[in-house]
């Protein structure tokens, strides 16, 4: 191959300048001719009776023109096992509850009418905690399920188990065994635009939403759905993504809100637009999914792992979206972060009456690799092995095949943990350690480790994991490629953008991304999974490779060459190998079509990787490629606070290939800083189910302030199965940051913090404890 | 062929409701974030040298933004010959010349700060008419053509000439000869929108064109030029047309006002509008071409025709729009209205210090057939043969190739004469007239009659008459349509929509036509020629059978049958010929979609139609079928007052297969009134250049009170090459109106009426001329 001039470049973002300046419309920004704007009343009630609302003052305030409850509008059942409506009935379960929603020609109005709906509640007793939940006698949540059988405890009916070989087997085998429980909590995806959405219907019944969300496709069958229950089964929906703010997950379901705006749309006959305030961001988008987990983890003499056991109970909230589902990524660790036989995952998830939770970044992976690079690290020391050892010892190479039957390909593991530990300065400190070095007065300072896999190259979670493209190429030389990716701030327009001008042979200035509008862009199941930049560009090089032989047909006969004797390269058609004068791109497209019975060049192309859905037993090859990875801190602890400095931050992750460096730079720092955040200082703090922090005053963001040293560190495998070799880098970097710095911190002072976050407080409070 | 569902059925337009309750976005209705409004300063004379221009009150107004004359932009050639600037540089050759152009937060301070320019003009002498121009010693309006070689007088180096046999030789074999000449004047298209662009540029100094333009592709090369001219010579145009309110070919060519706004937007940064007053419309947008046209005409003893000679001399203004290519269709009626063998047209063309004209609906032919049909009548005068007889005589006949080398396949015309004739009730006229019936008092009845003659598939003026389309089929059937078809109120999208919907087998509401982008809607050379239901709906079937062979090859795996055994009917595929049960679409597509290494049905093509240009004695089958058509109507006239009144006006068309008779009635309507107002009341009066009735209290546009009782005919006649037997019918409506408007005077007055619009002044001037 001749030398590559897009990929592998550090080409600035095409959607930079735009950002950067102002120019980009944000669903904020956004104002459609007669727009009203809409407003949620929420429960005041963690669980209680609805007894009455009142809306006669409300509807009476000048200039509100709709003011709806469940009692208006029809049955609109959402989630993802259909527990949800936007407007509750009856009985409010969480505080986020949305009771009724207002309409009216300016926010304040649409707030002050809010304040004006009366509601006589009945309050129950209610449940926080998952154990709680599932206690004998404990209050019943949902009375019934979806289908309107009746219900007798809080458990959901999605009960998650994976048995790889036999861990009974793997245990008796084992020469040391660790066994320990693990708890994250609420964490929020703190997008920096909060939710919003404009809803309009056009005289024809037909509807338009202007959305943020990363799933224009699947959102688009579930707006129908609710179309189809206002009686509009022949309307259609289009949907167009605007600039957003952050995704993270958090945009990765349809939210009551979004069908809020639907409904006051529709009995206005007017745009209505919801735009959240931060406070209510905290307290209705929704959270990463709180777990419990106990795992236990042997090895045998020389270290190699003989079984992992993992037993997870989740807090679901009161009702169900993707958090739910969050296991079948949680188990990819479980089952297949370095070579362990036998695996036994068992999941449980409760309904309480908590904010419910949904996909967020790693997608219950950070949750999952938490527990398990912890345990590595107390298996470590329980067998005497260092702990970067027998990570070396059990890491998981190319060419095998894991319990769950994924298949690793291309993986560079083994060299993410040497890069890694070279960069900490792995075995200085283990000198240091040994001379009593690490630690000065109340200061002491640790390194710990801990990796990560993930899918890389797609994941068929949805019956279809594919994308279809169509591209365009004008009389002027410039390259439309529709898209159905979508832009959530991780770069995957320049991405495709940089693939196609290498892959077609354009200047990348004559490559258009055309993108966000489900009308004109084809099927794209959804920015998750790490799988955009993967997926997209496969169907780039796919498309575009259809494309050049419509073009190089045209331009051969042309030129009297063979049409594959032809190659392009900066919008110049060649022969390749010969010295010949290229014939520019221009004229062909000219020649071609301005002629009698005339040619346009075009194509279209839909690209589906041979990934597999996990079968009934939840195996299966999910992804084409698997994304490998190891992150490396070194700590300082404040033994007389509990503050935990992070001194040195090394994020080795294997890109397969690196599209864009600065790109992956910028996903790795970003996701290290947000995987931080999770161990160190975030958590939605809720008491009886209500927010006691949804603010960012109170909530603990980490920013740039904080000036977390990360170095990232590039492996390039080059992924057989990759656009040019690369794989997804979108979610690793959170995943192993909370084991990491937990080890470190076990390293520096010997206490293990088991739950996170890992703030000063409980810090502390182990540390005295310990000292008990 | 099984029945049409939907071709050919009274459907109502997509756009309708849109319209009707004004949601659609007009130009007038947009705003960009950050817009700055601009303004241009015109001439205060028709022809003068530009002595200073001083803009330093202008830019002092708070709020302005950019003050900006020739002297601060690069040069920027435009227009058919490149003889216009946007901004006019050291003189001004006609009223509305654009000398400077302002840009401001709002649209009356912009307004404002051109009063505050103050310009020093040292006035020329300026020729006023064709005639005056082209004297020995008329003042020079431009020096220099567009490649700086001097000019010598004010003949555009445009001269058009057709010989078709030899027309000596036919008036040698002529029993009957006649000779006249036949004036037009300035007639504004009077769109209901007046113009208006939104000039932005992105950070990355690429441009967008909200634009109300009949031809974005070829809009966006006459920009891109301007950007290059700017430096920015990698920058991309993108056009985005917005709901036009009316075109009728004004739009046909780029304005000066369009370019200021991208002068301006460049030199503030900022989005830049112009909107254009009514005034301005009137002044600066552009006019029917004004002619004086001599025509002779001969017929052997038995009324055939022997040859026709034509002499035409046109007003060209002070610059090169397209109505200065108008003689290639003024041709048209003139070499192939009726059968006639010796054909000589020429024309020549004279720059004045008036407006500049341009394409208006029917491109020249409503003047030349003026000519033609009026000169018609007095021939069947000069031979003692009933007008209707003598047209009957000579009509044009299927099978037949014209003297200009047009292929006529379908032909209608003897069935439009004989319907015309007898929705008139011509024969009981006749009866009438000849009992002295047909006068009371002061007020005389007469019949006129004139045919018509037009390009009614596709029309081969630019290199390419091609239109590129784009299908995209979505998991719940809904079928997205990308066309570069403008829809200027015509209805073509609606069409297109229908033609889909019964090619394809979808139900209506299925289909969803995306237009009027060009980063998304494939190429089309634009809405003319009355090309766009009969180009875009030829492609539309092109690409639907693309489309169905990509379906059909799913389905028939799915259903077991053979995929060319297949076909579907509202969503419906079915094997043809059998009883069994249809497959849903959905289901098809789903099944599909839904599977390891999944399938979209998507397909994309390119229709060019096989006509050709003319050569360069101009021959050639312009058209792939050819319009014709007749109107025929009686009136009063009021021998006291010259008022005359149109008592019944049957129209009849031959459109080849009516796609949707509602829109055909329609057009028919629409174009009737039309011609009938260029007839009897419109005039765009200029006095020294100047305009005396630039607004529509004084120029008299025909309205929905005036009535007029148009009876549209629909004859078909299954054009081979058309969709479905369609041929074009967007611009024939108002070609004939003039000369059966002048043959029923005459009819009813003995008065020849040679000069339009033949308002009750002229009429009674006439009147009395001849009583003299």
């Amino acid at each position: 191959m001749s030398e590559l001039l897009y990929v592998g470049k550090r080409i600035p973002r095409s959607d930079g300048a735009k950002k950067a300046t102002g120019r980009a419309i944000y669903i904020n920004d956004l104002k459609r001719p007669g727009m009203l704007y809409g407003a949620i009343l929420y429960s005041q009630h963690p669980h209680a009776i609805i007894k009455s609302i009142d809306l006669s003052r409300a509807k009476a305030l000048p200039g509100v023109r709709a003011v709806i409850t469940a009692d208006d509008v029809p049955d609109i059942p959402i989630g993802f096992i259909k527990d949800n409506r936007p407007l509750k009935k009856g009985k409010v379960r969480s505080m986020r509850d949305e009771i009724a929603a207002v309409a009216a020609i300016d926010p304040d109005i649409a707030a002050e009418a809010l304040t004006l709906i009366d509601v006589e509640y009945e309050p129950l007793p209610a449940v926080f905690t998952p154990e709680e939940a599932l206690a004998e006698g404990a209050p019943l949540i949902h009375e019934k399920d979806a289908k309107g059988r009746p219900l007798s405890d809080n458990k959901l009916k999605l009960p998650w188990k994976l048995v790889c070989g036999d861990v009974e087997e793997g245990k008796a085998r084992s020469k040391y065994v660790v066994e320990h429980e693990f708890r994250t909590t609420f964490v929020s995806h703190c997008c920096l635009g909060t939710s919003g959405v404009v809803a309009e219907f056009d005289p024809d019944k037909n509807l338009t939403m202007y959305s943020i969300t990363q799933i224009p496709y699947l959102a688009q069958g579930d707006y129908l759905e609710a179309l189809k229950a206002l009686g509009l089964g022949r309307s259609k929906v289009r949907v167009l993504c605007q600039t957003i703010g952050g995704g993270f997950g958090s945009k990765l379901d349809t939210h009551c809100y979004e069908f809020i705006a639907i409904l006051l749309a529709y009995a206005t006959g007017k745009p209505v637009k919801m735009q959240f305030s931060r406070e209510e961001e905290f307290l209705a988008q929704a959270t990463r999914q709180p777990t419990i987990t106990t795992i236990s983890h042997g090895c045998d003499v020389r270290g190699r792992l003989t079984f992992r056991q993992v037993k997870m109970l989740l807090d679901n909230g009161a009702y169900t979206s993707w958090g739910a589902t969050t296991p079948s990524v949680m188990m990819v660790p479980v089952s297949s972060l370095y070579r362990v036989p036998n695996v036994l995952y068992e999941a449980e998830i409760a309904y309480t009456n908590n904010l419910y939770s949904q996909a967020f970044r790693g997608y219950g992976n950070p949750q999952a690799t938490f527990a398990v690079e912890s345990s590595m690290d107390q298996l470590a020391e329980a067998a005497g092995i260092d702990p970067v050892e027998l990570r070396l010892i059990n890491a998981n190479q190319p060419g095998e095949t894991t319990p769950q039957r994924f298949k690793i390909t291309s993986c560079g593991l083994t060299e993410c943990i040497e890069k890694v530990r070279d960069g900490l300065g792995w075995e200085q400190h283990q000198k240091d350690k040994a001379e009593g070095l690490s630690v000065s007065s109340h200061k002491a300072r640790g390194m710990g480790m801990a990796s990560l896999i993930h899918v890389g190259g797609g994941a068929r979670v949805y019956r279809s994991d594919g994308h279809g493209m169509i591209m365009k190429l004008d009389d002027f030389g410039k390259l439309s490629v529709f898209t159905g990716a979508v832009e959530i701030g991780q770069g995957t327009e320049s991405t495709i953008r940089q693939v196609v001008a290498e892959s077609v042979g354009l200047p990348i200035a004559d490559v258009n991304i055309v993108a966000h509008d489900t009308d004109i862009c084809p099927w794209d199941v959804g920015t998750h999974a790490s799988r955009q930049a993967f997926i997209s560009c496969n169907a780039a090089i796919q498309c575009g490779a259809e494309l050049k032989k419509k073009l190089f047909s045209l331009a051969g006969e042309q030129m009297k060459v063979a049409p594959d004797e032809l190659d392009m390269r900066e919008g110049q058609i060649f022969r390749k190998g010969s010295d010949d004068e290229p014939m520019p791109l221009l004229k062909v497209l000219k020649k071609a079509h301005f002629s009698t019975q005339g040619k346009m060049v075009m194509a279209e192309t839909f690209y589906d990787p041979p990934n597999e859905m996990l079968d009934r037993e939840m195996k299966g090859n999910l992804s084409c490629s698997w994304a490998f990875g190891c992150h490396g801190v070194e700590v300082e602890v404040d033994t007389q606070t509990g503050q935990v400095k992070v001194l040195n931050y090394q994020a080795a992750h294997d890109v397969g290939k690196a599209l864009n460096p600065l790109f992956i730079e910028g996903q790795i720092y970003g996701a290290a800083v947000m995987g931080t955040g999770m161990a160190l200082t975030e958590e939605l703090k809720l008491d009886h189910g209500h927010v006691m922090n949804g603010r960012f005053t109170d909530y603990k963001l980490l920013t740039a302030k904080d000036k977390l040293p990360v170095t990232p560190i590039i492996v390039e495998t080059d992924d057989p199965a990759g656009p040019y070799g690369a794989k997804g880098i979108g979610e690793p970097g959170c995943v192993p940051s909370s084991p990491a710095i937990a080890n470190a911190i076990y390293d520096a002072i010997g206490v293990r913090i088991s739950q996170l976050p890992m703030t000063p407080e409980r810090v502390l409070k182990a540390i005295m404890e310990h000292e008990k």
